[in-house]
Protein backbone atom coordinates (compact mmCIF):
# COMPACT_ATOMS: atom_id res chain seq x y z
CA UNK A 1 0.00 0.00 0.00
CA UNK A 2 1.01 3.64 -0.50
CA UNK A 3 0.57 6.22 2.23
CA UNK A 4 -0.54 9.46 0.58
CA UNK A 5 0.10 12.55 2.44
CA UNK A 6 -2.18 15.61 1.09
CA UNK A 7 -3.29 19.10 2.03
CA UNK A 8 -6.56 19.22 3.55
CA UNK A 9 -9.18 22.75 3.42
CA UNK A 10 -8.26 24.11 6.59
CA UNK A 11 -4.47 24.83 4.89
CA UNK A 12 -5.80 25.29 1.80
CA UNK A 13 -7.58 28.32 2.61
CA UNK A 14 -4.55 29.79 4.88
CA UNK A 15 -2.41 29.64 1.95
CA UNK A 16 -5.11 31.29 -0.39
CA UNK A 17 -5.81 33.98 2.38
CA UNK A 18 -2.21 34.50 2.11
CA UNK A 19 -2.03 34.82 -1.74
CA UNK A 20 -5.01 36.62 -1.54
CA UNK A 21 -3.19 39.18 0.77
CA UNK A 22 0.28 39.49 -1.39
CA UNK A 23 -2.44 39.92 -4.70
CA UNK A 24 -4.34 43.31 -2.36
CA UNK A 25 -1.07 44.56 -1.78
CA UNK A 26 0.00 44.70 -5.49
CA UNK A 27 -2.98 45.90 -6.51
CA UNK A 28 -4.02 42.82 -8.71
CA UNK A 29 -6.91 40.61 -8.41
CA UNK A 30 -6.40 36.92 -8.65
CA UNK A 31 -7.53 33.32 -9.60
CA UNK A 32 -6.40 31.00 -6.86
CA UNK A 33 -6.53 27.45 -7.29
CA UNK A 34 -4.91 25.00 -4.47
CA UNK A 35 -4.91 21.47 -5.33
CA UNK A 36 -4.04 18.10 -3.16
CA UNK A 37 -1.52 15.57 -3.48
CA UNK A 38 -3.67 13.66 -6.86
CA UNK A 39 -4.03 17.35 -8.29
CA UNK A 40 -8.16 17.44 -7.63
CA UNK A 41 -9.09 21.00 -6.91
CA UNK A 42 -9.73 21.54 -3.16
CA UNK A 43 -10.11 25.20 -3.18
CA UNK A 44 -10.52 28.25 -5.62
CA UNK A 45 -11.19 31.60 -5.00
CA UNK A 46 -11.73 34.36 -7.91
CA UNK A 47 -11.02 37.98 -6.30
CA UNK A 48 -13.45 40.50 -7.61
CA UNK A 49 -12.33 41.79 -11.11
CA UNK A 50 -10.08 38.50 -11.90
CA UNK A 51 -10.40 37.76 -15.51
CA UNK A 52 -12.75 34.93 -16.06
CA UNK A 53 -10.61 32.98 -18.72
CA UNK A 54 -7.29 32.77 -16.11
CA UNK A 55 -9.97 30.68 -14.16
CA UNK A 56 -8.87 27.54 -16.15
CA UNK A 57 -4.86 28.78 -16.23
CA UNK A 58 -5.15 28.95 -12.42
CA UNK A 59 -5.89 25.76 -12.21
CA UNK A 60 -3.83 23.90 -14.71
CA UNK A 61 -1.40 25.87 -12.60
CA UNK A 62 -1.92 24.12 -9.68
CA UNK A 63 -2.27 20.63 -11.66
CA UNK A 64 1.21 20.82 -13.01
CA UNK A 65 2.95 21.39 -10.73
CA UNK A 66 1.17 18.95 -8.04
CA UNK A 67 1.72 16.45 -11.14
CA UNK A 68 5.82 17.33 -12.24
CA UNK A 69 6.63 18.51 -8.57
CA UNK A 70 7.95 21.81 -9.74
CA UNK A 71 7.00 25.19 -10.13
CA UNK A 72 5.46 25.45 -13.54
CA UNK A 73 7.87 28.35 -14.84
CA UNK A 74 10.77 25.81 -13.94
CA UNK A 75 9.22 23.78 -16.59
CA UNK A 76 8.76 26.13 -19.38
CA UNK A 77 12.97 26.60 -20.21
CA UNK A 78 13.10 22.61 -21.53
CA UNK A 79 10.13 23.32 -23.74
CA UNK A 80 11.38 26.14 -25.76
CA UNK A 81 11.56 25.38 -28.99
CA UNK A 82 14.76 23.12 -30.34
CA UNK A 83 14.68 21.74 -26.83
CA UNK A 84 13.52 17.76 -25.74
CA UNK A 85 10.03 18.84 -24.33
CA UNK A 86 8.75 21.25 -26.56
CA UNK A 87 5.08 20.33 -27.13
CA UNK A 88 4.70 19.50 -23.52
CA UNK A 89 1.63 22.08 -23.85
CA UNK A 90 -0.82 20.59 -25.65
CA UNK A 91 -0.78 17.24 -23.15
CA UNK A 92 -3.29 16.18 -20.78
CA UNK A 93 -6.24 17.55 -22.43
CA UNK A 94 -4.38 21.18 -22.14
CA UNK A 95 -3.94 20.68 -18.09
CA UNK A 96 -0.18 20.82 -18.98
CA UNK A 97 1.30 24.91 -18.42
CA UNK A 98 4.44 25.98 -18.38
CA UNK A 99 3.46 29.62 -17.02
CA UNK A 100 4.54 30.51 -13.86
CA UNK A 101 2.93 31.30 -11.33
CA UNK A 102 2.45 27.46 -9.96
CA UNK A 103 4.13 25.99 -7.35
CA UNK A 104 3.99 22.50 -5.33
CA UNK A 105 3.56 22.62 -1.56
CA UNK A 106 5.81 20.25 0.30
CA UNK A 107 6.19 18.23 3.13
CA UNK A 108 9.99 16.92 4.16
CA UNK A 109 10.23 16.52 -0.01
CA UNK A 110 7.04 15.12 -0.57
CA UNK A 111 4.49 16.91 -2.52
CA UNK A 112 1.58 17.39 -0.64
CA UNK A 113 -0.68 19.54 -3.18
CA UNK A 114 0.13 22.75 -5.06
CA UNK A 115 -1.30 26.21 -5.65
CA UNK A 116 -1.96 27.74 -9.03
CA UNK A 117 -2.79 31.77 -9.97
CA UNK A 118 -3.60 33.48 -12.86
CA UNK A 119 -5.11 36.55 -13.82
CA UNK A 120 -1.79 39.26 -13.64
CA UNK A 121 1.82 39.38 -15.29
CA UNK A 122 3.59 35.86 -15.44
CA UNK A 123 5.50 37.22 -12.94
CA UNK A 124 2.92 38.79 -10.63
CA UNK A 125 0.68 35.51 -10.53
CA UNK A 126 4.61 33.64 -9.95
CA UNK A 127 5.40 36.04 -6.89
CA UNK A 128 1.50 35.57 -5.20
CA UNK A 129 1.67 31.74 -5.80
CA UNK A 130 5.00 31.87 -4.05
CA UNK A 131 3.31 33.81 -1.25
CA UNK A 132 0.78 31.63 -0.77
CA UNK A 133 3.18 28.35 -0.69
CA UNK A 134 5.18 30.40 1.77
CA UNK A 135 2.04 30.46 4.27
CA UNK A 136 2.15 26.78 3.89
CA UNK A 137 1.59 24.96 7.55
CA UNK A 138 0.82 21.10 7.89
CA UNK A 139 -1.91 20.81 10.67
CA UNK A 140 -1.52 17.34 12.29
CA UNK A 141 -1.47 14.71 9.68
CA UNK B 1 -25.90 47.96 -23.13
CA UNK B 2 -26.14 45.55 -20.71
CA UNK B 3 -26.03 46.15 -16.84
CA UNK B 4 -24.92 42.38 -15.53
CA UNK B 5 -25.53 42.34 -11.54
CA UNK B 6 -23.38 39.62 -10.48
CA UNK B 7 -22.39 37.92 -6.67
CA UNK B 8 -18.66 39.21 -5.86
CA UNK B 9 -16.49 36.62 -3.90
CA UNK B 10 -17.43 38.33 -0.56
CA UNK B 11 -21.27 37.12 -1.24
CA UNK B 12 -20.05 33.57 -2.14
CA UNK B 13 -17.92 33.09 0.73
CA UNK B 14 -20.52 33.48 3.12
CA UNK B 15 -22.78 31.45 0.86
CA UNK B 16 -20.21 28.98 1.21
CA UNK B 17 -19.36 28.91 4.68
CA UNK B 18 -23.07 28.72 5.51
CA UNK B 19 -23.48 25.62 3.10
CA UNK B 20 -20.23 23.90 4.85
CA UNK B 21 -22.28 24.44 8.07
CA UNK B 22 -25.32 22.82 7.09
CA UNK B 23 -22.95 20.05 5.89
CA UNK B 24 -21.26 19.54 8.83
CA UNK B 25 -24.71 19.28 10.68
CA UNK B 26 -25.45 16.64 8.42
CA UNK B 27 -21.78 14.83 8.98
CA UNK B 28 -21.65 14.93 5.14
CA UNK B 29 -18.36 16.42 3.69
CA UNK B 30 -19.44 18.12 0.49
CA UNK B 31 -17.82 20.27 -2.78
CA UNK B 32 -19.48 23.31 -2.48
CA UNK B 33 -19.21 25.39 -5.88
CA UNK B 34 -20.14 29.20 -6.53
CA UNK B 35 -20.20 30.92 -9.82
CA UNK B 36 -21.18 34.35 -10.96
CA UNK B 37 -24.22 35.36 -13.11
CA UNK B 38 -21.87 34.82 -16.42
CA UNK B 39 -21.35 30.82 -14.78
CA UNK B 40 -17.85 31.16 -14.18
CA UNK B 41 -16.20 30.13 -10.63
CA UNK B 42 -16.19 32.71 -7.89
CA UNK B 43 -14.76 29.90 -5.15
CA UNK B 44 -15.04 26.17 -4.23
CA UNK B 45 -14.35 24.73 -1.32
CA UNK B 46 -14.35 20.44 -1.01
CA UNK B 47 -14.51 19.86 2.75
CA UNK B 48 -12.31 16.73 3.86
CA UNK B 49 -13.57 13.49 2.44
CA UNK B 50 -15.83 14.98 -0.05
CA UNK B 51 -15.75 12.83 -3.11
CA UNK B 52 -12.87 13.77 -5.86
CA UNK B 53 -14.92 12.67 -8.57
CA UNK B 54 -17.69 14.87 -7.00
CA UNK B 55 -16.00 17.83 -7.99
CA UNK B 56 -17.20 18.36 -11.81
CA UNK B 57 -20.70 17.21 -10.54
CA UNK B 58 -20.51 20.71 -8.04
CA UNK B 59 -19.10 22.59 -10.80
CA UNK B 60 -21.19 21.70 -13.33
CA UNK B 61 -24.69 22.30 -10.93
CA UNK B 62 -23.61 25.47 -10.52
CA UNK B 63 -23.06 26.25 -13.97
CA UNK B 64 -26.85 24.64 -14.99
CA UNK B 65 -28.49 26.89 -12.34
CA UNK B 66 -26.86 29.98 -13.22
CA UNK B 67 -27.39 29.12 -17.14
CA UNK B 68 -30.98 28.22 -16.84
CA UNK B 69 -31.84 30.37 -13.62
CA UNK B 70 -33.36 27.33 -12.12
CA UNK B 71 -32.95 25.07 -9.36
CA UNK B 72 -31.21 21.85 -11.45
CA UNK B 73 -33.44 19.32 -10.24
CA UNK B 74 -36.77 21.33 -11.35
CA UNK B 75 -35.31 20.75 -15.22
CA UNK B 76 -35.02 17.02 -14.27
CA UNK B 77 -38.72 16.31 -15.00
CA UNK B 78 -38.77 17.93 -18.82
CA UNK B 79 -35.40 16.14 -19.83
CA UNK B 80 -37.61 12.26 -18.88
CA UNK B 81 -37.80 10.16 -22.42
CA UNK B 82 -40.97 11.36 -24.03
CA UNK B 83 -40.11 14.80 -22.12
CA UNK B 84 -38.87 17.61 -24.93
CA UNK B 85 -35.97 18.24 -23.00
CA UNK B 86 -34.98 14.57 -23.30
CA UNK B 87 -30.70 14.52 -23.76
CA UNK B 88 -29.79 17.84 -22.76
CA UNK B 89 -27.50 16.44 -20.25
CA UNK B 90 -25.30 15.63 -22.99
CA UNK B 91 -25.04 19.09 -24.13
CA UNK B 92 -22.54 22.01 -23.57
CA UNK B 93 -19.48 19.40 -23.22
CA UNK B 94 -21.15 17.51 -20.30
CA UNK B 95 -21.78 20.86 -18.32
CA UNK B 96 -25.37 20.75 -17.89
CA UNK B 97 -26.64 18.72 -15.43
CA UNK B 98 -30.14 17.79 -13.87
CA UNK B 99 -29.04 16.46 -10.91
CA UNK B 100 -30.85 18.28 -7.63
CA UNK B 101 -28.04 20.41 -5.79
CA UNK B 102 -27.49 23.33 -7.80
CA UNK B 103 -29.88 26.22 -7.04
CA UNK B 104 -29.74 29.83 -8.54
CA UNK B 105 -29.23 33.16 -6.05
CA UNK B 106 -31.64 36.49 -7.23
CA UNK B 107 -31.47 39.79 -6.70
CA UNK B 108 -35.48 40.99 -7.34
CA UNK B 109 -35.87 38.80 -9.27
CA UNK B 110 -32.79 38.53 -11.37
CA UNK B 111 -30.12 35.78 -11.35
CA UNK B 112 -26.79 36.59 -9.93
CA UNK B 113 -25.16 33.47 -9.95
CA UNK B 114 -25.86 30.29 -8.23
CA UNK B 115 -24.69 27.77 -5.61
CA UNK B 116 -23.88 23.78 -6.59
CA UNK B 117 -22.83 21.23 -4.45
CA UNK B 118 -22.47 17.32 -4.55
CA UNK B 119 -20.90 14.63 -2.78
CA UNK B 120 -23.90 13.52 -0.54
CA UNK B 121 -27.04 12.14 -1.81
CA UNK B 122 -28.84 14.44 -4.66
CA UNK B 123 -31.30 15.18 -1.52
CA UNK B 124 -28.82 16.22 1.27
CA UNK B 125 -26.82 18.12 -1.98
CA UNK B 126 -30.47 19.81 -2.29
CA UNK B 127 -30.60 20.83 1.18
CA UNK B 128 -26.81 21.94 1.69
CA UNK B 129 -27.39 24.09 -1.46
CA UNK B 130 -30.58 25.93 -0.73
CA UNK B 131 -28.69 26.64 2.60
CA UNK B 132 -25.95 27.95 0.85
CA UNK B 133 -28.35 29.79 -0.70
CA UNK B 134 -30.52 31.47 1.71
CA UNK B 135 -27.19 32.65 3.68
CA UNK B 136 -27.17 34.78 0.42
CA UNK B 137 -26.94 38.80 1.15
CA UNK B 138 -26.40 41.17 -1.31
CA UNK B 139 -23.61 43.26 -0.24
CA UNK B 140 -23.82 47.01 -1.89
CA UNK B 141 -24.07 46.93 -5.68
CA UNK C 1 -2.94 16.82 6.61
CA UNK C 2 -5.05 14.04 5.07
CA UNK C 3 -3.20 10.83 4.74
CA UNK C 4 -4.83 8.83 2.03
CA UNK C 5 -3.85 5.26 1.90
CA UNK C 6 -3.58 3.58 -1.59
CA UNK C 7 -3.46 0.65 -3.68
CA UNK C 8 0.63 0.17 -5.29
CA UNK C 9 1.03 -1.56 -8.44
CA UNK C 10 2.16 -5.16 -6.16
CA UNK C 11 -1.55 -4.84 -5.41
CA UNK C 12 -2.98 -3.84 -8.50
CA UNK C 13 -1.45 -6.51 -10.18
CA UNK C 14 -2.46 -9.45 -8.01
CA UNK C 15 -5.99 -7.94 -8.59
CA UNK C 16 -5.32 -7.95 -12.49
CA UNK C 17 -4.14 -11.55 -12.33
CA UNK C 18 -6.84 -12.97 -10.87
CA UNK C 19 -9.31 -11.15 -12.44
CA UNK C 20 -8.01 -12.13 -15.76
CA UNK C 21 -7.97 -15.89 -14.53
CA UNK C 22 -11.70 -15.47 -14.05
CA UNK C 23 -12.35 -14.28 -17.46
CA UNK C 24 -10.21 -17.50 -18.82
CA UNK C 25 -11.54 -19.13 -16.89
CA UNK C 26 -15.75 -17.73 -18.83
CA UNK C 27 -13.64 -17.73 -21.90
CA UNK C 28 -14.51 -14.00 -22.45
CA UNK C 29 -11.13 -11.59 -22.81
CA UNK C 30 -11.44 -8.89 -21.00
CA UNK C 31 -10.42 -5.70 -20.57
CA UNK C 32 -8.88 -4.79 -16.82
CA UNK C 33 -8.01 -1.44 -15.14
CA UNK C 34 -6.93 -0.80 -11.53
CA UNK C 35 -6.62 2.91 -10.23
CA UNK C 36 -5.37 4.29 -7.06
CA UNK C 37 -7.60 6.45 -4.31
CA UNK C 38 -7.43 9.23 -6.61
CA UNK C 39 -9.16 7.76 -9.66
CA UNK C 40 -5.43 7.71 -11.71
CA UNK C 41 -4.48 4.75 -13.93
CA UNK C 42 -2.20 1.97 -11.83
CA UNK C 43 -2.25 -1.11 -13.96
CA UNK C 44 -4.15 -1.81 -16.88
CA UNK C 45 -4.48 -5.07 -18.92
CA UNK C 46 -6.18 -5.90 -22.25
CA UNK C 47 -6.44 -9.80 -22.89
CA UNK C 48 -6.39 -11.04 -26.54
CA UNK C 49 -9.85 -10.58 -27.78
CA UNK C 50 -11.04 -8.32 -26.33
CA UNK C 51 -12.97 -5.06 -27.43
CA UNK C 52 -10.75 -2.22 -27.96
CA UNK C 53 -13.81 0.06 -27.74
CA UNK C 54 -14.04 -1.56 -24.14
CA UNK C 55 -10.76 0.32 -22.87
CA UNK C 56 -12.18 3.42 -22.03
CA UNK C 57 -15.47 1.39 -20.38
CA UNK C 58 -12.98 -0.16 -18.14
CA UNK C 59 -10.97 3.17 -16.76
CA UNK C 60 -14.51 4.78 -16.90
CA UNK C 61 -15.98 2.30 -14.71
CA UNK C 62 -12.60 1.78 -12.14
CA UNK C 63 -12.87 5.89 -11.88
CA UNK C 64 -16.31 5.87 -10.96
CA UNK C 65 -16.11 2.88 -8.29
CA UNK C 66 -13.47 4.68 -6.72
CA UNK C 67 -14.55 8.15 -6.78
CA UNK C 68 -18.53 7.16 -5.41
CA UNK C 69 -17.12 4.32 -3.27
CA UNK C 70 -19.65 2.11 -4.85
CA UNK C 71 -19.64 -0.96 -7.32
CA UNK C 72 -20.53 0.74 -10.43
CA UNK C 73 -23.91 -1.34 -11.20
CA UNK C 74 -25.21 -0.08 -7.40
CA UNK C 75 -25.15 3.73 -8.76
CA UNK C 76 -27.54 2.32 -11.54
CA UNK C 77 -30.90 2.28 -10.00
CA UNK C 78 -31.19 5.91 -8.75
CA UNK C 79 -29.92 7.26 -12.26
CA UNK C 80 -33.16 6.03 -13.88
CA UNK C 81 -35.79 7.83 -15.63
CA UNK C 82 -37.24 9.24 -12.89
CA UNK C 83 -35.19 8.88 -10.44
CA UNK C 84 -32.77 11.95 -8.69
CA UNK C 85 -29.95 10.61 -10.50
CA UNK C 86 -31.01 10.71 -13.73
CA UNK C 87 -28.42 12.16 -16.24
CA UNK C 88 -25.31 11.21 -13.99
CA UNK C 89 -23.28 9.31 -16.69
CA UNK C 90 -22.67 12.97 -18.68
CA UNK C 91 -20.99 14.76 -16.12
CA UNK C 92 -17.05 14.50 -15.55
CA UNK C 93 -16.63 14.39 -19.09
CA UNK C 94 -17.87 11.14 -19.90
CA UNK C 95 -15.69 9.20 -17.59
CA UNK C 96 -18.63 8.47 -14.59
CA UNK C 97 -20.34 5.29 -15.57
CA UNK C 98 -23.34 3.10 -14.10
CA UNK C 99 -22.38 0.08 -16.10
CA UNK C 100 -21.86 -2.70 -13.67
CA UNK C 101 -18.09 -3.57 -13.72
CA UNK C 102 -16.50 -1.21 -11.35
CA UNK C 103 -16.11 -2.37 -7.76
CA UNK C 104 -14.01 -0.40 -4.92
CA UNK C 105 -11.25 -1.86 -3.41
CA UNK C 106 -11.34 -1.36 0.47
CA UNK C 107 -9.19 -1.59 3.64
CA UNK C 108 -10.75 -1.02 7.05
CA UNK C 109 -14.11 0.50 5.24
CA UNK C 110 -12.30 3.22 3.17
CA UNK C 111 -11.81 3.16 -0.36
CA UNK C 112 -8.34 2.84 -1.57
CA UNK C 113 -8.39 2.16 -5.44
CA UNK C 114 -10.90 0.01 -7.34
CA UNK C 115 -10.94 -2.23 -10.78
CA UNK C 116 -13.31 -1.81 -14.24
CA UNK C 117 -13.87 -4.16 -16.26
CA UNK C 118 -15.38 -4.43 -19.95
CA UNK C 119 -15.55 -6.46 -22.68
CA UNK C 120 -18.09 -8.93 -22.08
CA UNK C 121 -21.66 -8.89 -21.03
CA UNK C 122 -22.38 -6.29 -18.21
CA UNK C 123 -23.26 -9.11 -15.92
CA UNK C 124 -19.83 -11.47 -16.91
CA UNK C 125 -18.25 -7.66 -16.49
CA UNK C 126 -19.05 -7.46 -12.70
CA UNK C 127 -17.93 -10.90 -12.08
CA UNK C 128 -14.62 -10.45 -13.33
CA UNK C 129 -14.21 -7.08 -11.22
CA UNK C 130 -15.53 -9.13 -8.06
CA UNK C 131 -13.30 -11.77 -8.91
CA UNK C 132 -10.81 -9.20 -8.93
CA UNK C 133 -11.73 -7.52 -6.01
CA UNK C 134 -11.95 -10.44 -3.85
CA UNK C 135 -8.02 -11.24 -4.65
CA UNK C 136 -7.28 -8.19 -3.10
CA UNK C 137 -4.59 -8.11 -0.42
CA UNK C 138 -3.35 -5.31 1.28
CA UNK C 139 0.85 -5.32 1.62
CA UNK C 140 2.22 -3.24 4.36
CA UNK C 141 1.06 0.54 3.90
CA UNK D 1 -8.26 -7.49 -47.63
CA UNK D 2 -5.74 -6.32 -44.80
CA UNK D 3 -3.86 -8.42 -42.08
CA UNK D 4 -2.78 -7.02 -39.80
CA UNK D 5 -0.19 -7.80 -37.19
CA UNK D 6 0.08 -6.65 -34.02
CA UNK D 7 1.34 -7.57 -30.72
CA UNK D 8 -0.51 -9.36 -27.98
CA UNK D 9 -0.65 -9.59 -24.42
CA UNK D 10 2.47 -11.64 -23.21
CA UNK D 11 4.55 -9.58 -25.64
CA UNK D 12 3.21 -6.32 -23.92
CA UNK D 13 4.10 -7.92 -20.68
CA UNK D 14 7.31 -8.75 -21.41
CA UNK D 15 7.96 -5.59 -22.76
CA UNK D 16 7.16 -3.95 -19.80
CA UNK D 17 8.55 -6.08 -17.48
CA UNK D 18 11.94 -5.05 -19.15
CA UNK D 19 11.56 -1.35 -19.32
CA UNK D 20 10.41 -1.63 -15.62
CA UNK D 21 13.72 -3.43 -14.82
CA UNK D 22 15.36 -0.59 -16.66
CA UNK D 23 13.69 1.80 -14.78
CA UNK D 24 14.72 0.56 -11.77
CA UNK D 25 17.95 0.45 -12.25
CA UNK D 26 18.19 3.72 -12.67
CA UNK D 27 15.60 4.30 -9.46
CA UNK D 28 13.31 6.38 -11.57
CA UNK D 29 9.92 5.12 -11.26
CA UNK D 30 7.75 5.36 -14.25
CA UNK D 31 4.79 4.91 -16.25
CA UNK D 32 4.58 2.45 -19.24
CA UNK D 33 2.36 1.95 -21.56
CA UNK D 34 2.27 -0.47 -24.19
CA UNK D 35 -0.30 -0.09 -27.69
CA UNK D 36 -1.39 -2.67 -30.44
CA UNK D 37 -0.88 -1.86 -33.94
CA UNK D 38 -3.47 0.56 -34.39
CA UNK D 39 -2.59 2.41 -31.45
CA UNK D 40 -5.45 1.22 -28.69
CA UNK D 41 -3.76 -0.09 -25.00
CA UNK D 42 -2.75 -3.32 -24.69
CA UNK D 43 -1.13 -2.91 -21.02
CA UNK D 44 -0.07 -0.27 -18.63
CA UNK D 45 2.28 0.10 -15.52
CA UNK D 46 2.47 2.74 -13.25
CA UNK D 47 5.57 2.15 -10.96
CA UNK D 48 5.09 3.14 -7.18
CA UNK D 49 5.91 7.08 -7.38
CA UNK D 50 5.61 7.81 -10.38
CA UNK D 51 4.04 10.76 -11.34
CA UNK D 52 0.12 10.99 -12.02
CA UNK D 53 0.23 13.77 -14.81
CA UNK D 54 2.58 11.73 -16.47
CA UNK D 55 -0.07 8.63 -17.08
CA UNK D 56 -1.68 10.28 -20.19
CA UNK D 57 1.89 11.51 -21.40
CA UNK D 58 2.75 7.46 -21.30
CA UNK D 59 -0.05 6.39 -23.18
CA UNK D 60 0.27 9.85 -25.94
CA UNK D 61 3.81 9.03 -26.29
CA UNK D 62 2.96 5.21 -27.29
CA UNK D 63 0.11 6.14 -29.65
CA UNK D 64 2.03 8.71 -31.68
CA UNK D 65 4.79 6.23 -32.42
CA UNK D 66 2.61 3.32 -33.40
CA UNK D 67 0.72 5.85 -35.72
CA UNK D 68 3.10 8.20 -36.70
CA UNK D 69 6.01 4.44 -37.13
CA UNK D 70 8.66 6.45 -35.24
CA UNK D 71 9.77 7.19 -32.15
CA UNK D 72 8.58 10.14 -30.71
CA UNK D 73 11.45 12.46 -29.70
CA UNK D 74 12.56 11.80 -34.18
CA UNK D 75 8.81 13.65 -34.68
CA UNK D 76 10.29 16.48 -33.03
CA UNK D 77 13.01 18.36 -35.49
CA UNK D 78 9.91 18.93 -37.83
CA UNK D 79 7.68 20.50 -35.77
CA UNK D 80 9.53 23.49 -34.66
CA UNK D 81 8.71 26.87 -35.72
CA UNK D 82 9.56 27.43 -39.25
CA UNK D 83 9.40 23.73 -40.17
CA UNK D 84 6.29 21.97 -42.21
CA UNK D 85 5.06 20.09 -39.05
CA UNK D 86 4.47 22.98 -36.55
CA UNK D 87 1.50 22.24 -34.55
CA UNK D 88 1.60 18.91 -34.98
CA UNK D 89 1.22 18.69 -31.06
CA UNK D 90 -2.32 19.87 -31.30
CA UNK D 91 -4.06 17.70 -33.25
CA UNK D 92 -5.41 14.72 -31.92
CA UNK D 93 -7.41 16.10 -29.41
CA UNK D 94 -3.77 16.63 -27.77
CA UNK D 95 -2.90 12.71 -28.21
CA UNK D 96 0.23 13.36 -30.74
CA UNK D 97 3.60 14.26 -28.80
CA UNK D 98 6.72 14.71 -29.85
CA UNK D 99 8.00 14.08 -26.53
CA UNK D 100 10.53 11.14 -26.49
CA UNK D 101 10.16 8.04 -24.64
CA UNK D 102 7.51 6.88 -27.52
CA UNK D 103 9.43 3.64 -29.01
CA UNK D 104 7.26 1.36 -32.64
CA UNK D 105 7.73 -1.87 -31.96
CA UNK D 106 8.30 -3.71 -35.35
CA UNK D 107 8.56 -6.66 -37.04
CA UNK D 108 10.24 -7.40 -40.71
CA UNK D 109 9.78 -3.51 -40.79
CA UNK D 110 5.93 -3.08 -40.15
CA UNK D 111 5.17 -1.53 -37.04
CA UNK D 112 2.81 -4.07 -34.71
CA UNK D 113 2.69 -2.06 -31.83
CA UNK D 114 4.49 0.85 -29.27
CA UNK D 115 6.14 1.37 -25.76
CA UNK D 116 5.49 4.91 -24.31
CA UNK D 117 7.45 5.79 -20.98
CA UNK D 118 6.73 9.30 -18.94
CA UNK D 119 7.91 10.45 -15.86
CA UNK D 120 11.52 11.08 -15.53
CA UNK D 121 13.53 13.14 -17.85
CA UNK D 122 12.78 12.93 -21.84
CA UNK D 123 16.18 11.20 -21.65
CA UNK D 124 15.39 9.03 -19.35
CA UNK D 125 11.83 7.90 -20.44
CA UNK D 126 13.87 7.48 -23.75
CA UNK D 127 16.28 4.77 -22.96
CA UNK D 128 13.52 3.24 -20.58
CA UNK D 129 11.41 2.95 -23.82
CA UNK D 130 14.15 1.35 -25.79
CA UNK D 131 14.95 -1.25 -23.15
CA UNK D 132 11.27 -2.12 -23.62
CA UNK D 133 11.46 -2.40 -26.74
CA UNK D 134 14.72 -4.30 -27.56
CA UNK D 135 12.88 -6.80 -25.07
CA UNK D 136 10.30 -7.08 -27.90
CA UNK D 137 10.13 -10.62 -29.44
CA UNK D 138 7.08 -11.83 -31.54
CA UNK D 139 5.82 -14.81 -30.20
CA UNK D 140 3.85 -16.95 -32.94
CA UNK D 141 1.93 -14.80 -35.45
Amino acid sequence: MLNMLSIGLEEAETIIAAASTAASAMNVPQNIAVVDAAGHLVAFRRMDGAKFSSIDIALAKAYTAAGARKATGDILPATLPGQPGFGLQSLNGGRLTTLGGGVPLEVDGQVVGAIGVSSGSVDQDRQVAEAGARAFRPIGG
